[in-house]
């Protein structure tokens, strides 16, 4: 059902203090860099082999990833499957008893095709099916 | 430096129950399981494509993930990048300002070679270095 973990979205201060961690200590290419208005985030992408790491910064506190970090601080934030077939993973997951977030899928980020599933049901992740616009 | 996520670590209160989600629901395979027992731990492996679920269960309340679970709850517990060469990344990220957790490397899951990063240099995020025992 899953092809590969596709992210790891971690919620982050400031992207480019970040990037210092990413980029120069962990030597990490930054293949992607995304402004998601609705979403209030600024995100960008990193590749780690065939996987990606997201960092994801609220553009204000009123922000969903604002809250999580006035709650949690920075860290981890949630786990993203690649699948080839994102109605077909959605459809088998809710009849499978799965409570989605998206009941359909919406633009994500370079593109993508995603959904959220509740972490009630996943096992206490915030976990995201990710349909990528091209094989990557 | 970092070949690919090795795996997701994630924080369980029962394996076999958690196996429901992970192996019926979202299809991965279970490739792996053991105690640990210096570490406190029930651990399985699961397959993602070629990066691996590791469910991690305490054997006791007062172990770390046990600590960690009566403290945050189930959910995300770590993330580990695979590396070909510990002790060079090792001296790299200590070279960069990183607090290592493990200065030298332990014995990990299935006779890997791992260490553990400080979450407080490391954005937030438990990390963990792995040197698989084979390539695959």
């Amino acid at each position: 059902m899953f092809n590969r973990v596709d992210h790891i979205g971690v919620a982050v201060e400031d992207i480019d203090a970040s990037l210092e961690l990413y980029e120069r200590d962990y030597g990490m290419t930054l293949v992607h860099r995304e402004t998601v208005t609705e979403q209030g985030v600024e995100a960008v992408l990193l590749d780690v082999g065939e996987n990606h790491i997201e960092l994801l910064a609220a553009t204000g506190p009123e922000t969903p990833v604002g809250k999580f970090i006035a709650k949690k601080g920075p860290g981890m934030h949630h786990v993203a499957y690649q699948v080839d077939d994102i109605e077909a993973t959605l459809a088998s997951l809710k009849e499978a008893g799965l409570k989605l977030i998206d009941e359909t899928p919406r633009i994500g980020i370079r593109n993508s095709r995603v959904a959220f599933l509740h972490p009630k049901t996943a096992g206490g992740l915030l976990t995201e099916i990710v349909q990528p616009a091209q094989v990557h």
